[in-house]
C-alpha cells in the first residue's frame, strides 16, 4: 500500500477524515514527520530544516482557516551537535513568530537518520472544510508555486559544482511562510480550502473528490515562480513543475465570485485566481486538456 | 552530547524549561519520537504500540495535572501493511478513550525502520511545575514500578523460547494507563510532579534539580509491581529494576503531609507514599544510602 492507499483505508477509523488537519473542542490539530533523505536534501542547512518541518505543519492550520497557537517538534539524529541543535531551534522558532505562534519545544531522540515531527496547534470556530467548492466559485492560489521545485534543482546544483550560491538560494526558496494571515482573511468567504504541498494537480483532485465538482484552470493564470521559471529550460517545463512538484504550501481555494476582490484586498499577499468551479462532470482541466491526478505521494519515495 | 546534555543546552533555547510538557495558553503541549530497535522490543503488537505511544505523551499531560483533549500520531514505516495500520490506530484510539481524550489521526510516512512520533495536547488552568517540593511535603507514587522491565524480560523470554504466553503477558504490561485522573485528583495538591518515564531515581533527581530539595525514601515504601518480582532473581533486584528502569509512566509527586488522606481517598488508583522531601544539603537516599542518578535515557542507546 502507498501512503494514498492506506490514508484511505484509515479513513474508516479516523475521524475526521480528508481536511489538513483534525478539529477537535475549537482546536485544530495536525501532524507531519519529515525525513533527511526524503526530505532535505543535500546543503538544506538545519535552520531551515527547522523552519520548514514546522512551517508545514502550520501550513495545515492555515488550510483550516485557523490561527496559530503553538507548535511542537521532535527531533531525532544520530548525534546531537550543539551547533545544529540551536540551528533547528531558532529555524522552528522563527517561522512560529512570523505568525503569531509559539514554538515550545519538543523531544529530542537518538536516530540513523535526521528525522524530524511536527505537531501545529491552532484555533477556529468555523473551520474552512475540502468539501464545499460549488460550481462557479473562483479557484485562486495565494502566493507562487514552484519555489520548492527550483530549490531542489539549486540544492542538486550546489551539490554537484560546490556552489555555495546555489545553495543558498535554495535555502532561502525552501523557508517559506506558512499562509495562516492568509487563510485567516480567506476562511470568511472560502467555500473549500486546502495546502498546495502535494502539488496543484493534486489538490485540485482531492479538493474535486471531496467537493464533488469539477476544475477548469487557465494555464496563463497559474502563479509560477520566477524561481522555477529561472531553472526551467521552457515556459511548460516551469508551468509543469509549478504544477505538479508540490511542496511550495500555498492555500488552494474557492470562493464565491462576488466575494473575490474584497478577499484579494483582505489578504495579505498575491491572491491568483487559476479557474473556476465547473460540474463533477465536466472533470479537472487545464486549458481544456485534462489535468492528471500527479504530485508528491510520499510513499512513492 | 547524550540527550540530557542536549536537553539541558536546549533549556536556554525554549520555553518553558524543564517540566514534562509545555503551556501555552491553557494548553499543555508535548511530543514523543518513538523507534522500533529502542522502544518496541520485539513481539510487540502493533495495537501496543499504539497504545504505548499515544500513551507516553498522555502521561506527560498527566504530569502537569492537565486533562486530555486530543492526541495525534505520525506512523512511519517501510511499508503499510492493513492489519497492522489497523491495530495501531485502534490502540491509539483506545488508550485515548480511556482518559477522555479524542485521538484524531496523524500522518502516514514511508521510512526504514518503524518510527512513531506522537503529540497529546490538555487542558489545565493551572499545571503542576517540578520546581514546587518543600521539605516535609510527602513524596508519593501512582500505581506500582518495574512493569516495563518485566516485560522487556518476557518479551526476551517470548523471542528465546517462542513463547506465545509470555509475548501476550508482556503486551499487557505494555500497555499502561496514562495517569490523567491521578493527575487531575493530585494537582490541586501537589507541590511538585512529573512521571516516572524514566525511572524512579531518575524522576527523584530532576524534581530535586527543580526544587532545590532532597528525598529520603524507604525502601520498603516503593509500590514494586509483583510483574517484575516474578521475573527477578531477588527483592533487591526487583527493587533495583522498579527503581531504575524507568518507562513505567507512574505519576511522582510532591505534597504537604496534612493532605495525603484527603488525597488518597480522591485518586483513582493506588498512591504509595515512598519517602519525605529533605533539604538539598541531605540529598537523595534510599534507607540513608545515596541514590545514584541512573535511569533510562533514550540518546545512549
Amino acid at each position: 500500500m502507498d501512503e494514498r492507499a492506506a490514508l484511505a483505508l484509515l479513513e474508516g477509523e479516523l475521524h475526521p477524515a480528508g481536511d489538513d488537519a483534525a478539529v477537535v473542542d475549537g482546536l485544530v490539530v495536525t501532524t507531519d514527520m519529515l525525513h533527511e533523505r526524503t526530505d532535505f536534501p543535500s546543503g538544506t542547512t538545519r535552520y531551515t530544516a527547522g523552519w520548514r518541518s514546522v512551517g508545514a505543519s502550520l501550513s495545515d492550520v492555515a488550510a483550516m482557516g485557523a490561527s496559530a497557537t503553538a507548535a511542537v517538534a521532535a527531533y531525532a539524529a544520530p548525534e546531537f551537535r550543539e551547533e545544529e541543535l540551536l540551528a533547528f531551534v531558532r529555524g522552528a522558532r522563527d517561522v512560529c513568530k512570523g505568525v503569531d505562534g509559539e514554538y515550545v519545544g519538543g523531544d529530542l531522540d537518538g536516530h540513523d537518520e535526521f528525522t524530524v515531527a511536527t505537531t501545529a496547534i491552532g484555533r477556529t470556530d468555523d473551520p474552512v472544510p475540502r468539501s464545499g467548492a460549488r460550481p462557479g466559485d473562483a479557484v485562486c492560489v495565494t502566493g507562487t508555486l514552484g519555489r520548492s521545485a527550483a530549490a531542489l534543482e539549486l540544492f542538486r546544483r550546489g551539490a554537484r559544482e560546490d556552489d555555495p550560491d546555489a545553495r543558498e538560494r535554495a535555502n532561502e526558496l525552501f523557508r517559506f511562510e506558512p499562509r495562516i494571515a492568509a487563510g485567516r482573511a480567506l476562511a470568511p468567504h472560502a467555500t473549500a480550502m486546502m495546502d498546495s504541498s502535494d502539488g496543484l494537480a493534486r489538490s485540485l483532485h482531492q479538493l474535486a473528490e471531496a467537493s464533488d465538482c469539477g476544475f477548469a484552470v487557465d494555464a496563463a493564470d497559474v502563479p509560477i515562480d520566477d524561481a522555477v521559471r529561472s531553472v526551467s529550460e521552457s515556459e511548460a517545463e516551469a508551468l509543469e513543475r509549478a504544477t505538479t512538484f508540490g511542496e511550495d504550501f500555498e492555500l488552494v481555494a474557492t470562493l464565491p465570485e462576488a466575494e473575490l476582490e474584497a478577499v484579494r484586498e483582505a489578504v495579505d499577499v498575491p491572491l491568483s485566481r487559476v479557474g473556476t468551479v465547473v460540474e463533477s462532470d465536466d472533470g479537472i482541466t487545464v486549458d481544456d486538456e485534462a489535468l492528471a491526478d500527479r504530485g508528491y505521494t510520499h510513499g512513492e519515495d
